[in-house]
């Protein structure tokens, strides 16, 4: 059977009976809750699987002694941000070193970089579609090794606004494509296959009722664009090339508006699309750095921004608190 | 007219009478060679440009003191890696710093990485097509800024090889996508676009002499296939989704070696693509890492993945230095 030909709801139901009860009968741990789902039946014949991205190894790593505990993995574009979000949620745990120091556990690459304390895994992603999908795949693997169960994956990103003041938080009813429609469109073996993008509603509703609860700035629900490119394929006007002018670029951002988009960015589709696949509870929760109807620089002053970029951190660490009985 | 409806041809029929005639009349400097061909008459309007992503801005930079003497361009995925290539051409062109500290001129930010020495400037542009798309608007519009003229724009990579041995150096004679066709498809203003993947002929031809010169390491022109994903994007059956059989892969990768590809990376026709709208000459030259007839995993030693990337900076290197007359 090839992958070429399926469509989300087929694969689903092409492995569901094979893989999930399988792991339930081997896995006393993950028969307690929602184990990972690998879609991947050739997996089980490697002795050996080498994640060449985070520079770890099944055969020199002891998974489930390293993540056997995470129930929370946070990702987002920057390194740096993912740092900071470490220590900042190892100080609202209670989880705080005393040196505030986090090695980075992918030391060993630039590719990406990760961090963990207690139960919450903090990894960094690179921009685009093709970069998270690399560190998805391998995470997914990752918490698939460690006999992980019930885990929560949240994107915390930044992204263009359309129609909001610069700062709001979009949490992602559905990731849509470039026109729209809420599917991942992706080449394997040559043929286009589509994937669906939606996230658990559930989860999307207890953020927002988080979000209320702090009460510190707007938050909404709404769907996110997106899109492979920045520049053109965001309608932006300041590109390197632009072949296309201001009330073109308008009429795009106003139809996308319309059609319930609040924000663009560039890894949801995918990270939607492989959380739905395996079987991965998931969220996506963005500020908007600016509002495309109005402009496309991000020309507001370093200090700002670094406050809206921890607007999601803050959000995020609030609902882990609250699932873990800490607020 | 719209860019959505454009071909690359007619695209280079519409901006070459208008944009790359103003800009040699207005700048004596570019018109004694080739300048860049900034894609997008809106720039001219804009009183400051802030290029986001590299933490730069044409109000805060000075770019033709910064970056104006530049000639060569070398761009790859790591940041070390391109902190490395720095070092190298410095000591190589007898520009070293006593030191060896070369300051990332991007320091305000953890997107990309960037250093310059003499007229080699050596950027990082992180994994897949968007991550190097934002990177080369924003270095085409540097370059423009800095009023740049006869750049050479090279990447420098690692990829999986195809019937070739591990630690081949593959120069791209064309990039194609993933049905093997010479072409890059963009999504603008949500219609796709179609554009030309071309590389420049003759520096293929001057990169695989130097080779010769060298005389190091296998080196070959082939066709590189660029694609969205690493593993069901390349036909991996290790990623955490595969729904496709070992002989099916099989067959898509004899498939693509027949029509001439002899790597796949997730960079080059993005690269191809905006190096053509820009009037820049380019190559791709990129080692590979294992051959993918063989096995999925990149499971060398360390010692011998560090020695296989050094092979494209080394063949770079000859390059710059013959270029300069130092050979």
């Amino acid at each position: 059977m090839s992958c070429g030909d399926l469509l989300e709801a087929e694969v689903k139901a092409y492995m569901a009976p094979g893989i999930s009860n399988e792991k339930k009968k081997e896995d006393e741990q993950s028969s307690k809750g929602n184990a990972i789902h690998l879609c991947n039946p050739h997996l089980e014949k490697m002795k050996e699987d080498i994640l060449y991205h985070f520079a770890l190894g099944t055969g020199t790593h002891d998974f489930p002694a390293l993540f056997g505990d995470v129930k929370f993995v946070c990702v987002g574009g920057s390194p740096s941000r993912m740092k900071a979000f470490i220590a900042y949620i190892a100080e609202e745990l209670g989880l705080g070193d005393q040196d505030g120091d986090y090695p980075n556990i992918c030391a060993g690459t630039d590719r990406y970089a990760m961090y963990k304390v207690g139960p919450v895994l903090s990894v960094s992603h690179g921009m685009g579609i093709p970069s998270i999908s690399i560190m998805l795949h391998e995470l997914i693997k990752l918490l698939y090794h460690a006999k992980c169960s019930n885990i929560t994956l949240i994107r915390i990103g930044t992204s263009g606004g359309i129609g909001l003041e610069p700062g709001s938080v979009v949490i992602t009813r559905q990731s849509v494509d470039a026109t729209f429609k809420p599917q991942f469109e992706q080449v394997v073996l040559g043929k286009t296959i589509i994937r669906s993008t939606n996230l658990d509603e559930e989860l999307a509703k207890e953020l927002m009722q988080c979000s209320k609860e702090i009460n510190e700035f707007n938050t909404v629900i709404g769907n996110t664009m997106c899109t492979l490119d920045f520049y053109e394929g965001q309608g932006r006007l300041d590109g390197a090339i632009c072949l296309y002018n201001e009330e073109e670029k308008l009429q795009y951002l106003k139809a996308a508006y319309d059609s319930g988009v609040r924000n663009i960015e560039m890894e949801s589709s995918v990270f939607a699309a492989m959380c739905n696949l395996s079987g991965v509870r998931a969220a996506v929760v963005c500020v908007t750095l600016l509002n495309r109807l109005e402009g496309d620089q991000i020309s507001s002053s370093h200090d700002i921004l670094v406050e809206y970029q921890q607007r999601p951190q803050k959000l995020v660490g609030y609902f882990i608190k609250k699932s873990l009985g800490k607020v």
